[in-house]
């Protein structure tokens, strides 16, 4: 007697709601049982046109859904728990479900993070996947934006700027004649690489941290902001992967275009000096590699993006704003 | 520098988010502190065109957004501890974002379930409304569907079949020349009644128990399903609105439409014999109307609805799907 949705739920989902606190998705409801420590909740939708495109792969949309929050985990020290998933489908496609069932259910079970519960609902419009994800962190320990302190340094996790060079040879505005470098800046706009595996680095030695989302401008305009702060950054710093490198050598494009896209997934953090190193060991111990960009300085001005010379860069945009 | 994203979050919601874990969103994630209890996690979505229409009153939409997860809890027996909120729009409409806001922080305070975070994106579709709530239960104190016995006494809040009577009116397929009935259907259908009130009773006495959401013939084989039962339910019993009853009694409507649409999110749970009178005392004493309407018996055949002469009532739906 069970309904579409229930069947779908069933063939689906199920399999990979393999947490006891899930109920195997028989209930109303999921359970996160208490641990003594905080839970930490976040919660990010990606919108079919607006975060990924009708053609791209299913199992990338899910893992995209998915990456985006646990990316906030990373970025705020959690370690995580579980998450739940609604899904606005214009129809059953099977073969497009079983994808993305799949691709979910692999980076559930790779970053530990299960299927708790989740309401599937039809709409007329673009599909749309929305998660709620959460972590634990040990009482009071979730590293917020506010902590940056005066004469930290600003270090950031892996390249920047990579899924939105992606994007735009997605959409066709940028060209290039390396497939593997073409291949590669796609699978960063598809496929985020949250940066959980620093989680406890960042906990342990973060005075602020958050997730680059937006576009690193953007968003270290923000994490300064709610420190109170400013910060001086040399750009030639920012980590650039060998394509993005590449591109910005010959002139395809500016280093703008990588600092104020969005889609990055790295971890931008304040670290204090005396920490910096010992941070940077465990990070790169857990298999990511991080750089350190600039320092926490006083001011309320917007942080400053510094060329080699020492000049301001002048950025007609910050990050990616949808309204 | 705050983009529009930014801005629309700070006037319209940050004055809603009083909870301290709600950081006054000013962070990428909130916190549930840990109270040595089960968290109860729960989402459930709307969308413009499916669960509301698009020129229903903006605070209608929000209230029903968040009281549609707001049942479940209460369902499960558990205390609200607070949401998260994702909301896709077209554009911004101020007037639309005002009204929506309010009606979102009126039932988050009447309620106490604090805002804590959430997303807005933006869409090319049609408006969404996505919220994952978080209760309370003490340790293994969730009530499941899963434990009805048979003997156990199938009990329901308030009245069954006002809202998908008022959508119907809404969409002209049902006339009535009572106002005062018109609109009494049409608010249960846009403004739900989650019985909260009742979440004690029902944690104390319901061997099992879920909301009414697709259709209480649909959630009740659910139910039934779930439990390794079925029930045999008088239906002359079901409680119906004097709105309601009026229709059935003139013939405008059948009791199957009642007892298949949607929408009405009331508890419908199983209480033994022996806690039957004891539950209903403390529903009625918290504010709620509750009714016996049948009981549960061996077998898994669905459920049978029984007219006054005892005879099989033959659905020809039990609830509405979505696919």
């Amino acid at each position: 007697m069970a309904s579409g949705e229930d069947s779908l739920i069933a063939r689906y989902f199920r399999p990979i709601a393999t947490d006891v606190g899930a109920f195997n998705l028989d209930d109303d409801a999921a359970i996160i049982a208490p641990s003594g420590e905080d839970i930490v909740v976040t919660t990010d939708a990606i919108v079919e046109g607006v975060h990924f495109l009708a053609d791209d792969p299913p199992d990338t949309i899910a893992r995209k859904a998915l990456r985006v929050n646990l990316s906030d985990l990373a970025a705020k020290g959690a370690t995580c728990a579980g998450f739940v998933l609604t899904l606005a489908l214009r129809n059953v496609d099977e073969a497009w479900l079983t994808a993305f069932a799949r691709g979910l259910g692999e980076d559930a079970k790779h970053y530990g993070c299960p299927l708790l519960g989740g309401d599937t609902v039809s709409t007329p419009g673009p599909l749309m996947v929305s998660i709620t994800a959460f972590g634990r962190v040990p009482v009071g320990k979730m590293v917020h934006r506010s902590g940056a302190k005066v004469g930290d340094r600003v270090m950031v996790t892996g390249t920047i700027g990579d899924a939105t060079l992606g994007l735009a040879v997605l959409k066709g505005k940028l060209a290039t004649d390396d497939a593997a470098a073409r291949e590669m800046l796609v699978s960063r706009y598809r496929i985020p690489q949250p940066r959980n595996a620093a989680a406890m680095a960042v906990r342990a030695h973060a005075s602020s941290a958050m997730d680059v989302s937006d576009g690193l401008a953007g968003d270290l305009t923000k994490l300064c902001a709610a420190s109170g702060v400013s910060a001086a950054i040399d750009a030639p710093s920012i980590p650039k992967s060998d394509a993005a490198a590449g591109l910005l050598a010959r002139g395809a494009v500016g280093v703008e275009a990588l600092i104020s896209g969005g889609d990055d997934y790295e971890i931008l953090c304040t670290v204090a000096d005396a920490s910096a190193d010992a941070f940077a060991s465990e990070v790169r111990r857990a298999g990511v590699a991080v750089s350190a960009i600039g320092t926490v300085i006083a001011g309320n001005h917007p942080p400053q993006f510094l060329d080699k010379q020492g000049r301001e860069i002048r950025l007609s945009r910050l990050s990616y704003s949808h309204f």
